[in-house]
């Protein structure tokens, strides 16, 4: 017989499950919603190395749900297909053979249908593994789906900008959303906000906070930061237009010895996707090409173009350190949900960073140099992935994720 | 009133006109056929600058029909999409821009579908066209259909060796037809046929002779040939992996310098296509992988493998006069229909060759530097497109095509 | 009528005049010095872009000393060659436009007798000025002359990494100089020390400290590093053929994503100038071919390496700041004169840096990216060029200067 | 006792021997009088993988008598330096392993006196062979002789072109020689010559004429040309600059398809070593730079340019047969002397062509694809090289040598 105690510990549980099964479901949910403007041939292209196909997210997120919890931790799984491992395994040396990252647009079967198939299989799958899986394990089985659904949320954000670079690359311009439009700021952002000296603790702090949260966002540790001065809000369009027609993209003086020979060796003149015509600019989003707007903060800059106008303006890029210090205090606007930042910190392990163990340990601490960290999120970041502490990191000359700029100076 | 010797060149102007019409039928439902058995994505798929996607055939083709006869020749005719030119043209410079080739890809919209619909229509205006066009420039328009089919037939065989490239380059080993199989030889092939020295007579005599030619094939000429020995079949896979055990892939003294210096770069082994498994061969084909047929003619081999080969048994390739002058007199097996044959004579004009007036041209003559003839056809080759004249050409390191080896001496 | 204490302070400004001008004599004679064992030929070549010729090196920095200091400060100074700035300038956009780096090779003329002769008209100019300047404006004279000795002697490090570098590339194995050996160790080097968490002032403080550094060195600033261990020694050759006897360039796991993909596409199986014979493991060093000594520190390793390494010895590489703390206080041995040592630090601008103005500015602040942080100095580096806190930079996959390995833990 | 006869035998192969022995004298100094303005740092440099420097040509013509005469046919020769063969060996496999080519100008040691002490080396063994050489042997050894010096023959206008270019990438602007002209035509040279259709024998007939000839000039054979018109003398500058004023740079319609994208990528403008200053042109050339002459033949350009600029003179290219045939009725002018003609005709073997045995073989026929062959000779071309039959060959994009342009039309 079962006591009330143990009847309240069970409905706990019990709701704690289906918690965790609804926000699978929502989070599984999203990246559908984002594929479905999409054709089965746009779903198919890699317009770049950089850059993975539609339907390749679709695969390998499911994949990751597949390799790392259904197989090891649901007894009688059937694999959907084992060829799949070998085309969807991203980099996961410890997890097998993989296929070459710039053919992944080469990979017409299976089949976006298919792909579909597979999704629903894995779904199903986890469905009954949440349900159903021993009490003893479920706290491991809830931490990876954790894990997997924030991987797969960063795939979301990497779908659309995966598939407005393809676009871009279409002379007939195709639309994603007609009524896409850059999310308006939540308020006025003139100004710079002041962020006195002193030691500061960054990064997540595992042990106290159960919340989700990358390896590489800790540990938290104490940071010694200068007093420094971080604009409240973000460059513009307008304000790139200035750095344009002063010559900026010309003027060596003003740019990283590697960021002007990669701008002069690329032709840049422009934040990508910008398009002249008649005079005018205009960009290329996914409703379209539309004038550039001089208010909107300017987006698709490199860290190199970030950089160079940073020392336009007289000023600096924030280091990651007082990025976080400043938003967690609430000194600066349009920390999220506009364009991510580029800092002046290189991607690099805080103190006493240790990968976690096993394949998921090749997540992010491989990626540790040569890479650049962006803070707050963008309005391609899904609901709910964003947080203080986010790290996002690309290579100093990339152009086509949503990056933009925030000012500071003194650091 | 109509008289009686009037009735008669109607019947058969008609019927010419019907013919005509039957014909263009014929060849557009034969591209569909080889179109039929790939999906919306394998349409899509680019997998090297050489290659291009199935569905860009299908619409490149039928852009041809519409901007070389229908734009310029159908009083009224409704251009399908104005974009299309930009997506669809090829090389005619004369033509107006192109899209960038090594990005026909990246082309996602219009769909596979709408590609359907494109063919269907302008297949309607042609057949308007065919079916109404006043007598007086008929013969022109004949004329002008007569290329556009050849150059669809053309790029039929391309869609073959194209989807053939693409399905290698995934992991997952699609298979185009289960059932395809290298056609069995019309005969025994041993021994070598003996061609005399002499004057001969090779190309298309456009003056004398209506059957369609493509302007590379003429004038036709008088060529002095010395007396040579071809071989009277092909060199088989069995002759390949002697080759291969004898070291011939490492042996710099059989090959051309630009031929070996290629090969060890591209760390060639055998033919392309060729996987090696538990100790055996396999080729990679429509139907899937295969084991190596040792009876079959080796194909997808470079001419700089053709020429080390011929060295290695002693030998030389045919030129292509020789080629034509024995394959005219009958001298020679499996000419037509297995593989094509790489020649050792490069593609450049024939004497007193010139280029068709306007963009047609651009069809041949741009491209007589550093390529090298083949002749023959092959299994790819559609039904009807094969002649004693034809003039292939590729580059000496390219593979993908179905190129293979027929040996000669005293060339 | 001079004064007592006017002639007391006349004899310890030129004593002021006499030191510098010994100085500079002495560094200049190094530069020659280390130019002597190479004839016109072996200073004409330049191996890699990464590298220079020694003629170049030799009259570039001769052309520091005539365009910084000389042409805007000694009044009627006879510049020697017009055509010298566009041949000589490295990277100074404001001083003018510059031949191209990777052609610093095919400069035969001026011959090297000429460089020569190029040298001793500056060095007679720089002895003019360093006497004859007026006493107002001696102080900003002297700090010139030293940013162009201690740019010179920079350049006599580069000159023997170079040299061996192209002596590397002639299979005749050219030897620079026959008695060239490792300088051994000060001590013993066992062992970890231990440097306790704690706010540590780091970089060079221009405020207080008269002596030269450059501009990147500072400012002085307070910064937070957490307790950490660092080995008390270097890396061995021993302790690399046990990582390399592991498998430690095969496995992916133990790299950087990054560093395996560069390793394994450059083929490194050992460090650089390594060479197996016979089954042992030789390494070509100034000396000409010699058995890799197991005892002496690892050498010409990239940061990709030096980290893998790290990786597999369960440890990590110390972070600049640590390193400049544990050297400060004496903690570590061989810090200076064996090799340098990569940190796991980028290279970024310490807080409130500023580079110096006019074309010195572009001395260092425009390298801040993709770079890693050496610290410490090598057996190539001058007597008197090394210093607390020097922050020498490279590409993490650069090689060929001297470079190795100190441990740590924690950090 | 000797009889009348015998000493008069005696006399004459005294005599012949003595012949041989001039005509390597002189043509080893002609060698050195092209290498005598150079600096041992001149003689350095290798600007391009395609080019050599001047070292390298002086010692790898001197390895070809070492290796191919002395070392097998001279008892008790010694072998100058074992390491040479490495060095010095251009791309005869069978001779053994060489090192890489674009890695020449690295050679630094041996220095260029040392090679003048090894030409000195092979000259003295060289003079002792040809006089002591038994009788029996002797015919043999002229011949190897005779190929050794048109060898170096060969090299002595590839030093002129080779440093020509090295100079050209140094912006000091080298000069070789003050007084070089280009020679002036032997003839007025307008108008065009017509060669009857007919069969023509072309090529050098071993067995007929002992002259010295290439193995790639035989065999001798019947051609059929088709009736033809060749201009009697050269395209000249003032020619090219009507092209170049006409947009022919730019005309994708004039140029073969390659040639076209070539050019683009590459930038082309105008003739290699042109430049434009204060809107004149100027060519560099070995007296440095002068201003273009309008009546000097053009030279330094592509065999793409060549192409193009006949179709844009409504001409074609003479092939090397009519070119051979036209050349030796006397109908052409200026064939000789000045600039190479780029001929239609790809280099390809003639009817019946076998590489020579040995390593001597891998001279000519390796080299069998994918270059134009030009005919003539340029002014670089010592006395006594040049001759009707002989075939010189490059890629169609090369434009270091001394290449022009001769129109046809009718082939």
């Amino acid at each position: 017989m079962t006591s009330l105690a143990q009847r309240s510990i069970d409905a706990s549980a019990t709701a704690e499950r289906e918690q965790l099964a609804a926000r699978y479901r929502a989070v599984r949910a999203e990246t559908e919603r984002r594929a479905a403007p999409l054709s089965a041939e746009d779903q198919q292209v890699q317009s770049m190395a950089d850059a993975s196909p539609t339907k390749w997210h679709r695969a390998h997120v499911t994949w990751f749900f597949e390799a790392f919890i259904l197989k090891p931790l649901l007894p009688g799984y059937r694999e959907f297909d084992p060829r799949f491992a070998l085309l969807f395994n991203s980099y996961y040396v410890s997890a097998g053979p993989r296929a070459e990252r710039a053919k992944r647009g080469l990979v017409t079967r299976p089949s976006c249908a298919e792909v579909g198939v597979y999704r629903a299989h894995v779904d199903a799958a986890m469905a009954r593994l949440i349900a159903e899986a021993p009490e003893a394990g479920f706290g491991e089985i809830a931490r990876l789906v954790e894990i997997g659904l924030n991987h797969e949320q960063q795939h979301q954000e990497l779908m659309l900008t995966d598939i407005l670079h393809a676009f871009s690359e279409n002379p007939a311009e195709p639309v994603y959303d007609p009524d896409w439009r850059m999310p308006a700021p939540r308020g006025g952002a003139d100004g710079a906000a002041a962020l006195p000296q002193g030691t500061y603790r960054i990064g997540h702090d595992f042990a106290a906070d159960a919340s989700f949260a990358y390896d590489n966002e800790g540990p938290a540790h104490q940071v010694l930061i200068p007093a420094q001065r971080l604009a409240r809000g973000l460059v513009t369009n307008g304000d790139w237009l200035a750095f344009m027609a002063a010559g900026g993209y010309d003027d060596a003086l003003l740019w990283l010895s590697d960021g002007f020979a990669f701008a002069q060796a690329s032709g840049w003149r422009a934040p990508l996707y910008w398009r002249q015509a008649d005079g005018a600019w205009q960009a290329f989003g996914l409703a379209g090409l539309k004038p550039v707007d001089p208010d909107a903060p300017v987006c698709h800059v490199s860290y190199y173009e970030a950089d160079a106008f940073a020392r336009f303006a007289g000023r600096t890029l924030p280091t990651e350190a007082a990025w976080e210090a400043a938003a967690g205090q609430g000194l600066i606007e349009e920390a999220f949900g506009r364009v991510w930042q580029w800092t002046q910190s290189a991607y690099l392990p805080y103190p006493g960073y240790r990968p976690a163990p096993g394949a998921l340990g090749e997540y992010n601490g491989k990626f540790m140099v040569n890479q650049m960290v962006l803070r707050g999120s963008s309005w391609a970041t899904p609901e709910g992935h964003a947080r203080l502490t986010y790290r996002n990191f690309f290579y100093p000359h990339q152009r086509w994720q949503v990056t933009g700029v925030r000012l500071a100076d003194g650091a």
